[in-house]
């Protein structure tokens, strides 16, 4: 790259360290990658620092010493992603989302990717500090918000099929039994989708009573992998806590009133702002 | 938002410009975000302008006068792209990657957030100057791509189903026939998925004779929509251009040989890169 000022390089170091989430990137490399002294790198980090830090962009992990570099962790700032998550609570409030049996349609703003980008970094945010390797979720809704998470974790994504299909050649399958609807069901994981004891954040778009997820629990412990997270969209308050198979997890949004008489709909932030209510 | 100098004032428009693809942002709404002067703010443009053009990153588009603006334009590098790509069909012809019935097995690459981030701006490069209301794709493996392309092309993303599913409403259903396994299967979209009249761009993972694509055609129909382009990430170069059922689309690889055999693969770069070969 040839030689840019200051001005122009903090412009390309924005751009590189965004698009480099969770990666460590050492001094020497940028002073490379810039023909110019770490001296001033650490100047232009320092600016950078501040500006993602008092924006809800992300913290810069800086470190010191002959190994040392800098990490770009994206964080959101909580008290701004309560803002949207009341404004998406609102539009999901809406009485034409709600559909025979109780469920609620959101296919829409789970296709829209400012939505889902702010989705994906308050998962990301959630789980910053866990050590994660990949990223499960099962077709097809959460797809969206798993890759939308995976880009701000920077860890590949997996996904659970509800059948077997050619173009994955092997597959492992197991049958679980969907908590809400007691029905009998199977999904399935390419044997070469997971590496044996990975650490997976499972992300889907809703939870009622968490079968779901617990399948894919279950379909982990078949790659002798284990679980790092789960963090789900929108769960449903209208199960009981007896009822609920899953216990420790993370919502952005829960679904605490549907009344398909009135057609009225409430929901609420979820547990992910449970200090900040 | 407290008054920035400079310095920190490129590293914050850098950000939002990049979270804001194909958005015009008067000089004005800038202006008054930084409390600083027009012209100031023209300058921070100028610089990172030249930033993003140098390094592939996108053009921006300034419009001048009293409904001025600028507008970011995601646009990738041809011959940067070319090398990625090329970096992928080496991965993509490993032996092992051969499937039962000559499919290729891509869904490990298919998860990985940086390389589709690089095929989502392709995409968006070759569809920058196309007038899109939304990006449409059938479950599963294509999700993660049209959503990565929605990002740069900043326009919501809908998913064709399989099936019906309770969850999604009143759907249309067609029947479409693949043009390569001759089966007879059904697409739905859920009603309230997709405006009328829109302007749809299609992308999907793989594409043989195009009898999915074609689906996804038959089914904008009924929603009195137009495709504004098809755009997939392998094409099989295995069919006959009379078996084709699709001749305007954009690809970014070409599977050209597959000797079920001797396990020998050739994946070489799409219709995107004619020129640059």
């Amino acid at each position: 790259m040839k030689k840019l000022k200051r001005s122009a390089r903090l412009v390309e170091m924005t751009q590189y360290l965004l698009a480099r989430p969770h990666t460590l990137i050492s001094l020497t490399a940028f002073a490379d990658r810039y023909q110019s002294a770490k001296s001033s790198i650490s100047e232009d980090l320092a600016i950078i620092k501040e500006v993602f830090e008092g924006e809800g962009i992300g913290d810069l992990h800086t470190l010191a010493g002959a190994a040392g570099g800098v990490r770009f962790i994206p964080r959101c700032d909580k008290a701004m992603a309560l803002e949207k998550i009341k404004e998406m609570c609102r539009q999901l409030e809406q009485p034409d989302r709600l559909l025979p049996g109780g469920y609620l349609y959101m296919t829409d703003l789970l296709g829209q990717p400012a939505l889902l980008q702010e989705a994906g970094q308050m998962f990301a945010t959630a789980f910053a500090d866990r050590e994660i390797d990949a990223i499960m979720t099962v077709e097809t809704k959460g797809i969206p918000l798993a890759y939308a998470t995976s880009l701000f974790l920077n860890v590949p994504v997996v996904i659970v099929r509800r059948d077997h299909k050619v173009t994955e050649g092997s597959v492992v399958s197991i049958n679980y039994v969907s908590g809400s609807t007691k029905r009998i069901q199977t999904m399935s994981l390419a044997r070469r989708g997971l590496r044996e004891q990975s650490r997976v954040l499972i992300i889907d778009d809703f939870m009622k009573a968490g079968g779901t997820i617990q399948g894919m629990i279950d379909l982990l412990h078949e790659f002798r992998a284990v679980v790092a997270g789960v963090g789900v969209f929108v769960e449903s308050g209208e199960i009981d806590n007896e009822e609920r198979l899953l216990h420790d997890y993370v919502s952005l949004a829960r679904l605490t009133e549907v009344d398909l008489k009135t057609r009225h709909i409430t929901v609420q932030p979820g547990n992910f702002f449970k200090e900040e209510q």
